[in-house]
């Protein structure tokens, strides 16, 4: 790819929940648009900043030393006012004002949404990165911040089995993920739960009980339940559990939440590589000529999807990987 | 201290809630024994198995590679029936049966009195090790497993804090501890929360709110809020503290229970060191002649004190350590 | 794929260098195979274990606990007697002692070599699953032991980095992988290195002292330069680059050679979750009726290669991601 | 502590080698200062900057977010000059010009002899905060960064030990200290190192020999040892260890050098609480009236010492501690 003579300018903004290497994207974003002579802006708050003009220019200079930190240093925000037609036509005045020739978008669903609305209302060039720890995006194998989100969750549990095992008691760990399992399953996989429960597949609560029940009678009286936010609660879950399990058990069954604890801290090696590679590539694919696209990583490849590619799918965990688990977890 | 010709034979058991540490300490107390030629028995899941007689041989190399695990080898458990005489009776006729001359307990101070009810009754020489990771327990600087639950929490609260940032959100995470902020203390030094808020220096819903609005004017919207459990619930106080702030926040305020996660883990190199050398002066200074005492440490040095000497006693965090993390989180 | 009514027995040994994920890899291969309701044999040592019939039976409760764990309960050694017919020759003649019907081999490029020739001169099946923290096996994209050792190295050049940022000094870190560069490639991206230096690149030494002084001249006076070991020692790398630069820095280059911390760790949950997926895949694979494969990972799938695939053939890492590490380094 | 009506003005700067936790003290001083109502000149770049002039205001602000950074916020440097009188006269009327009262310098032995220096021959009021990750200054039981490079080292132990077990090797590995042992014999304890060398108690060659060949010959082919760099290089100790055992083991001792890994990352709980503690009882005791002292943390507590307190003196681990490390190798 040829370095541009004339200069040209985009912005960058992020959106949505926390994920572990947004600011690895947001520096491959900017750098490589610089390596190709383009000018940066970067939105403050999401769709906030797009809102209200809170522009400021970044350099390759600017995002040094971020590549490593958690969070994001645009920060985010939810911004109920872009559902509005009034607000997104005043968010593309403040980009036309500043010659700002297409929008980069770290986010997920949501975030594509509305970007997309932008696209097709004001013909403002929509890119878009994707970002979510519970990696449910269709249209691409993986989204910035799932890694992360994993290896955070599998150091607690490591932990809470500890307890577990020289405790001998029944834990239940709730992780995140919304309505979708994949961050539940891959924990459960790494982390050799006894029981994995996800919404994609349900496993009813006797043979959970029925499960647990034959493990006790072996001699085996801790276990790990990794459980989705999207099947149940985990107190509700522990309680209901704990009744059948009464007549079977010393100590009543724990629970924690393991909450935003996924959401932080500095990125793994992949997520750093992977948020670097989608931020190269979703620069050169749009300097190639291409518009309104997502960066999608899909059989360990890097391409581009229409922007509109994930609206209104689901995304599903595969069934093998949750045979795994039970194979396993025997 | 001379190596002993003539075998004699000690206990050891682990009891209370999980502490990292607890199995450096169990290989300090069996290698120091058999470097000095005593036998030890391990007794299995704390007062449990020495009430059903659940002992095992513990040699040099039954303890090898077990220093930097989390969790208890000897395994834990709450046993009610110890505080039936009858079952004490079959403890002491247990270890006699044995030739078991002395029983090491690590534990708090739960597991400190009724061994001491032990020692009254039957005449047993007891030493008591102190670990809980609460820190709270009278006569000693420094419990075992502490250290590495202030960790464990630094680190969750170093990722949370990232999202708080990035996302400009208040942060309620609620700390363990029981009815002590020592923990809680300690965390919200070692991550500049905002608040820190403990037990033994209230402070009150008002001023929390005060200063938090006043932080708000000032630009800086976020927030982390170091709750110990003891003060209040974590769901319960970010609601109500979501209430009085709601005219200044844009986003409802987020809580974290920590949870077990602060229990387990492999034990950081301060606790396994003191973990090991509280073992080794366990065993030295009861084959100084010594018996029915606690190990302590007490202003940087080990020390030994009287079993009974935390019973009824409250230890409260240093005021000074109170007024530190205000004035550096200002 | 049904269960066996019939019960046949296979073998598994590890071999080669360590990787993080080997217990992982062996826990899966174990539970995999008595789910299907084969014996498994554990071979102690690799070939070493084969040749002097180190043998012990594996249940799916042998193999609990361990996969978290770095290293590989199985041991594993260097054994040049394998390179003598004669002793492939014994090798051979005690599998078939204790009926064993296959031989499942955790190993690399070497490893699948001298399995290869058992193969084919006594007919008895080999499955290879490859590991290695280099990642340098032609025919899969991914060797268990990557991830993690990708991260131990990354997670030691950010500590490395904040004493180079704050004392403005450059550093030469050398991290591992024999004559091939994925490794360091990978560390360089996800650290932002100014510099990394892979041996499928050459990048002459007047273009990094170029390179560094034109740094040095924007006023910034500290770099990090990731060096595979297939491009130079870190010592005499560090001299050489140092008489050049002389005249531009203070203080002298310093060096560090990352080393064994590369190999050892518990495995990163990415790898946790492939080594069992290998493992699975590799067992359910035989058990449809094929033999003498590798299990590889290409396109983001599991799938088998001929176990020769790799034979003299060399991987090398994608230019397209060299490009990227400098486009992102400037 | 009243606050003060009238501002008063000091500096602070860092100097030396790096030590997790020096930002934790930066922020803690300029926060009490600022709280008491005096103002903070920031030095860069230690000595340098005092020579230079490269002072910086620094408010509670500015010091926002770097209680968990590895580094200096100020950077540091070696400045020989500062040997020559007629630059500490330049130092000293460079702060004069400034008004600044008093000058608090973070560093070890040789940055507080250099900062005696001036308080000699200019009445410049001196506060000396001791850091080193060695822990070898005298006068004080604890120095900033002590506590996370031995973490650091500990981790990266934990690691290598997993090989050493897994392919039966001999590992030599090299951490920091200087002249001392503290860390080293710190990091033999925390890891249960088979042998740890240090340089003040001797432990000669033919008696690690007989140890090793020792264990071997009990079955036991791993082995770790743990060797302070005052003691020898590894290499050349490996090497020669290899040249005695070379009869009796299969493979060669492989060796590590740990290096900067130990001085950087983000420091633990502990060092990030006492090293604030430093920090705001440097500032008090300053306000409090006295000069020309060390801040030193004795027997648990905190406490000043005069500032030539160390010069000359030579501080020893506590044999005990080296015989502790010796019964639990066992």
């Amino acid at each position: 790819m040829k370095k541009l003579n004339k200069m040209g300018k985009i912005a960058v903004l992020t959106s949505g929940g926390d994920a572990p290497g947004l600011n690895a994207c947001i520096r491959a974003v900017v750098r490589t648009a610089c390596y190709y002579n383009l000018e940066v802006i970067g939105i403050k708050r999401g769709y906030k900043g797009l809102i209200e003009k809170d522009f400021i220019p970044l350099s390759a200079r600017d995002v040094a030393g971020i590549l490593q930190k958690g969070g994001t240093i645009l920060l985010s925000s939810r911004e109920p006012r872009f559902h509005e037609y009034e607000y997104r036509k005043l968010a593309y005045e403040n980009l036309k004002s500043e010659n700002i020739e297409a929008l980069f978008v770290i986010g997920g669903n949501g975030t594509f949404q509305a970007a997309n609305l932008l696209a097709k209302e004001f013909d403002i060039p929509i890119i878009g990165i994707p970002k979510t720890i519970d990696n449910d995006l269709y249209g691409t194998d993986y989204t910035i911040g799932f890694d992360t989100a994993v290896n955070n969750a599998v150091e607690a549990v490591d932990k809470i089995k500890d307890t577990s095992i020289s405790h001998e008691r029944i834990f239940v760990v709730e992780v995140m993920g919304r309505d979708s399992g994949f961050l539940a399953l891959e924990v459960g996989l790494a982390t050799g739960a006894e029981i994995t429960l996800i919404p994609e597949y349900p496993f009813p609560m006797h043979h959970i009980v029925e499960s647990i029940i034959s493990s006790i009678k072996k001699g085996k009286r801790f276990a790990i339940i990794i459980l989705a936010e999207g099947v149940a609660h985990a107190k509700e879950f522990a309680e209901t559990l704990n009744k059948h399990l009464k007549p079977y058990i010393d100590e009543d069954i724990r629970y924690t939440v393991l909450g935003y604890i996924q959401r932080g801290g500095s990125p793994t090696a992949f997520d750093r590589v992977i948020a670097s590679k989608f931020g190269v590539f979703a620069v050169e694919h749009y300097l190639s000529g291409n518009k309104n696209f997502m960066v999608a990583y899909e059989n360990g490849k890097l391409t581009a999807k229409p922007l509109e590619i994930s609206f209104g799918k689901i995304k599903k965990p595969d069934l093998k990987d949750y045979q795994i688990a039970n194979i396993l977890s025997s």
